[in-house]
């Protein structure tokens, strides 16, 4: 065309800012106004847990460029050439006369933009219960830099003991952490019958485990009623009792925010959130959407997800950018990746729990691996908790979760890789990884798992979870629950009804059990159980197990000496 | 067959035990029999830099289970059923026969053993430089705990100042940094024009310099002629005069041990290691052979190569152990993946450097992506020097470098994985690796870095790089060197030469500049360069360029104001 391209961006937090910072370097003509309805732009609203715990000191670090530029509307306008009306609302998308109805919120009055390419990135908001008293003072979500502030200057005022954080997701792990950090007395109430949902349960219970070490009070399959207080809040009803509260974070999730794409007509998808096509273009040509309001494909199932990430955001953002442009570009999914902080633990995640693969219909194998995640030796050296879940019949790895003191990101982030390339355990266990002893053991943690999945599939280990042998105790079911580690290590710490026999004996002590009995075979991390149940297997027992991930893994109490 | 299976295993360092043990878990009637040279088993040899400096603390730590029982002979026998014979020479392969003759040190008598398959695992052994004098005292190799500990004695009387490292790869780099922090006053002599000679100049170039401020003196292009002394090592005759020195550290590298192979017949590789198919199998069907003494395949061109590495080693190990067992499996081949750790760098590289490319034939296209390795706002957030070398006619990645404080070994491991499946950086740049605020920024640095190498692929951003400048200034060519960060940066740290004209002054400054000279755009990480190079190049400017990496990987002297 021969004027300059008119693009108009609704939302300044990430997705938009990207896009419209990308359609100015490759198109430096185009006009690109942002529509903000807040004051601030471009806020990492990811670190607010934290700038609550004064990690982050100062907000404007969450508003500033790596060199320390506040993105404010002068910055995009002067360094990026993007025009910014901010404390400005969409009102209304004209989809036929291509233009967009903004409210200005200082003073009220309306005016029309018009545009020849649209982009919706108005983001998603935090789910608010409906439920009595949910409007009580000191009662907050946490999704701006404005509520973080409200948080911080509640807790100054130095009178905030007892914290209760609804919803035990990312958001909520890691404001817990924050929350205990400034001396408070933090309670996780959670609904479903485990927190971190994007997890296993086994692994979501050692998480638990590690925050409980730290204080925190996790209540599962619990669900807020009502809040209770007079002006501020007091406490919670719950379906468990009464709890107390001087402060309560909701942090249940958050919905994509798609009412005025959906007043426009454009098409919403079975998620909720807006629908695009790779190249992030909604049901209307000339409209695109990015960031945490739109769905996106799943790249193991081919379904659509609802998966808000900053980082997602803007991959999309500059996708939305190049297609503006005229450049090609497709933005082809997600394995809902994620990793958190949680006090001293790593919680990371790519591609399909066990529970999701075997509802999807996979048949899957899986493997607990647990192992120092640098050379034994190395004082750096910190237990990582691995779990792999691959597909039997493919022999493809689906998902990987870690946690633990170790570098679980690094893991998860190759089992990502992994799973995009669609490799199997078996290349999975030969990938030529980076070593030297203060990144890595020899084998590294996710070639040592992949491993035990393939031991697992071509027969050589059957395995058992730590659930089903905690069943199994609880049932007084009639096994031998066989301890293959050293008297020494089993003087420290044990599991229930277990016999001790160290691996090095076993070979000398076959005749104590009977052939027929089921035997369980454990140990630190279960390479000596394997082994056992190896010499167990050849000596002629029947019906031997080795206790996945051993009691590294073990998501119950334990016996401390 | 009827009677169980006889494997003879030469070597007992790591691909020796590990195909041992393993194949004692797959075939438990097999006689397994370990001859070792040595003393000691399974040492650990990757830590022996570690066990100077004191990190690690004890010489057990180095031959223990990650439980702490020492791997000896005994252990193997007692635990993992495989015999020991070690300070047991193998000294003759008869292969027509099958039987290896072996000679006991102890003693010095002889015997052959039988076998039905024979694993040779014989590693590398240190090169010694055939140079006057070097065999006076206190010159070592590291290569076995041995060295180590004689290393450890002479450190100990207090006598050693100045040491001499002669050769700058992975291993005398590590040894540096442990005698630096032994108190020693170290030189490394390294004949190359770099140091580390798997990464590109500017790579290399960079750790030299962070090695350099940590005290260490660097002699690149320099030759050990002779060394000096009476008895006792007292110096070294260079090509660049004599340099004092109390000890010696030969790191010059390693060549594969292959005389009992040679001798037997077996097929030599090209690189003079021991030649084996996929199946680790050597020119004898019965003869295996794997670790240190063989050579790989490299993933990326097809071709063999000689790249020792202890990671390599175990899984060979095991890919031998399953072939002998009757379970096909193979080693498809490596990347050259690696990493070490120099004082505060992390150092890592994986696939081809940008020379390596160039020298088979590719036409490459590179990034030079610095940035920090967190969100940039978080207190933990360090500096990632990271490059990408693609093949501009696939779009290929092809090799990866990163160096510096942050982590490294993560991108490095996720780009070794990137190769692996053959991505372009276009898949790369929308992978779904893991983000939150403590590991990473929203757009990974090596996602950045691939959308850097697309921006040039695809025409929009024209790279030159710090090396050309480099030469550029030297040789006093007309251009305009255009500084575009904060006048407070340009305050901190200056480039020679440069006019500072900040990026939000940039659109109302272009008529400094006339357009038909060449414009080299620079600024902290090169960003802000890029946008300037589009602002110019918009305004009709004929020749921009910006310099790769900014000012954070400019590999030369800066003006430190």
């Amino acid at each position: 065309m021969s004027r300059p391209m008119e693009v108009v961006i609704i939302g300044g937090v990430a997705a938009g800012p990207k896009a419209a910072c990308k359609i100015i370097r490759v198109m430096p003509d185009a006009n690109v106004t942002i529509v903000e309805k807040g004051k601030l732009l471009s806020s990492a609203v990811c670190g607010l847990p934290y700038y609550i715990s004064g990690a982050v000191q100062k907000q404007e670090q969450l508003l500033s460029t790596p060199t320390g530029v506040v993105r404010d509307p002068a910055f995009f306008q002067q360094v990026k050439n993007v025009h910014v009306l901010n404390r400005t609302e969409a009102v209304e998308i004209d989809c036929s006369a291509k233009r967009v109805r903004v409210r200005h919120l200082a003073g009220g009055d309306e005016s029309w933009l018009d545009y020849d390419k649209l982009v919706i990135a108005t983001g998603a908001a935090p789910v608010v219960p409906p439920i009595p008293n949910i409007d009580l003072e000191n009662v907050f979500t946490l999704h701006s830099i404005h509520d973080a502030e409200a948080v911080k200057n509640l807790l100054a005022q130095g009178k905030v003991r007892d914290v209760l954080v609804v919803g035990g997701g990312l958001i909520g792990v890691e404001t817990t952490e924050a929350l205990v950090e400034k001396g408070c007395r933090v309670t996780i109430i959670e609904m479903l019958p485990q927190i971190l949902s994007m997890l296993d349960w086994e692994i979501a219970k050692l998480v638990e485990m590690h925050m409980q070490s730290h204080g925190v009070k996790v209540l599962t399959g619990t669900k807020v009623e009502a809040l209770e207080g007079n002006g501020k809040v007091t406490g919670a009803l719950t379906n468990q009792g009464t709890l107390p509260a001087d402060m309560v974070i909701l942090s249940i999730g958050v919905r994509p925010t798609v009412k005025l794409a959906q007043d426009a007509g454009l098409e919403i998808g079975t998620t909720g959130a807006i629908k695009v096509d790779q190249r992030m273009c909604t049901s209307d040509a000339d409209i695109y959407a990015a960031g945490d309001c739109v769905e996106c494909t799943d790249l193991l199932t081919g379904k659509p997800c609802f998966v808000p990430l900053g980082s997602t955001a803007n991959k999309q953002g500059r996708v939305v950018a190049n297609n503006i442009c005229g450049r090609g570009d497709t933005f082809p999914g997600v394995l809902g990746s994620s990793v958190c902080k949680v006090f001293d633990y790593c919680v990371a995640r790519t591609g399909l729990t066990k529970v999701a693969a075997r509802n999807l219909g996979y048949e899957v194998e899986t493997a607990l691996a647990p192992a120092p995640d640098k050379a034994h030796f190395m004082p750096t050296a910190a237990p990582l908790l691995l779990k792999l879940v691959a597909d039997k019949k493919t022999r493809r790895l689906l998902g990987a979760q870690a946690t633990g003191p170790g570098a679980a990101d690094k893991r998860i982030d190759v089992a990502a890789m992994a799973i995009t390339a669609g490799m199997t355990v078996d290349q999975l266990a030969n990938v030529d990884l980076c070593y030297a002893p203060p990144y890595a053991p020899a084998m590294d943690n996710i070639i040592t798992a992949a491993n035990v999945v393939r031991n697992k599939l071509d027969g050589h280990m059957t395995g058992v979870s730590p659930v089903e042998v905690h069943r199994m105790l609880e049932d007084e079911e009639d096994f031998v629950f066989l301890d293959v580690r050293s008297p020494a290590e089993h003087e420290e710490v044990q599991l229930p009804r277990a016999t001790l026999v160290p691996l090095g004996a076993l070979r000398s002590r076959l005749d104590e059990f009977p052939k027929d009995k089921q035997i369980v075979t454990f140990c630190k991390i279960s390479l000596r159980g394997y082994e056992a149940a190896l010499i167990l297997k050849a000596a002629g027992f029947q019906d031997v197990r080795v206790m996945d991930g051993g009691v590294a893994m073990w998501p119950f109490e334990t016996k401390v000496v």
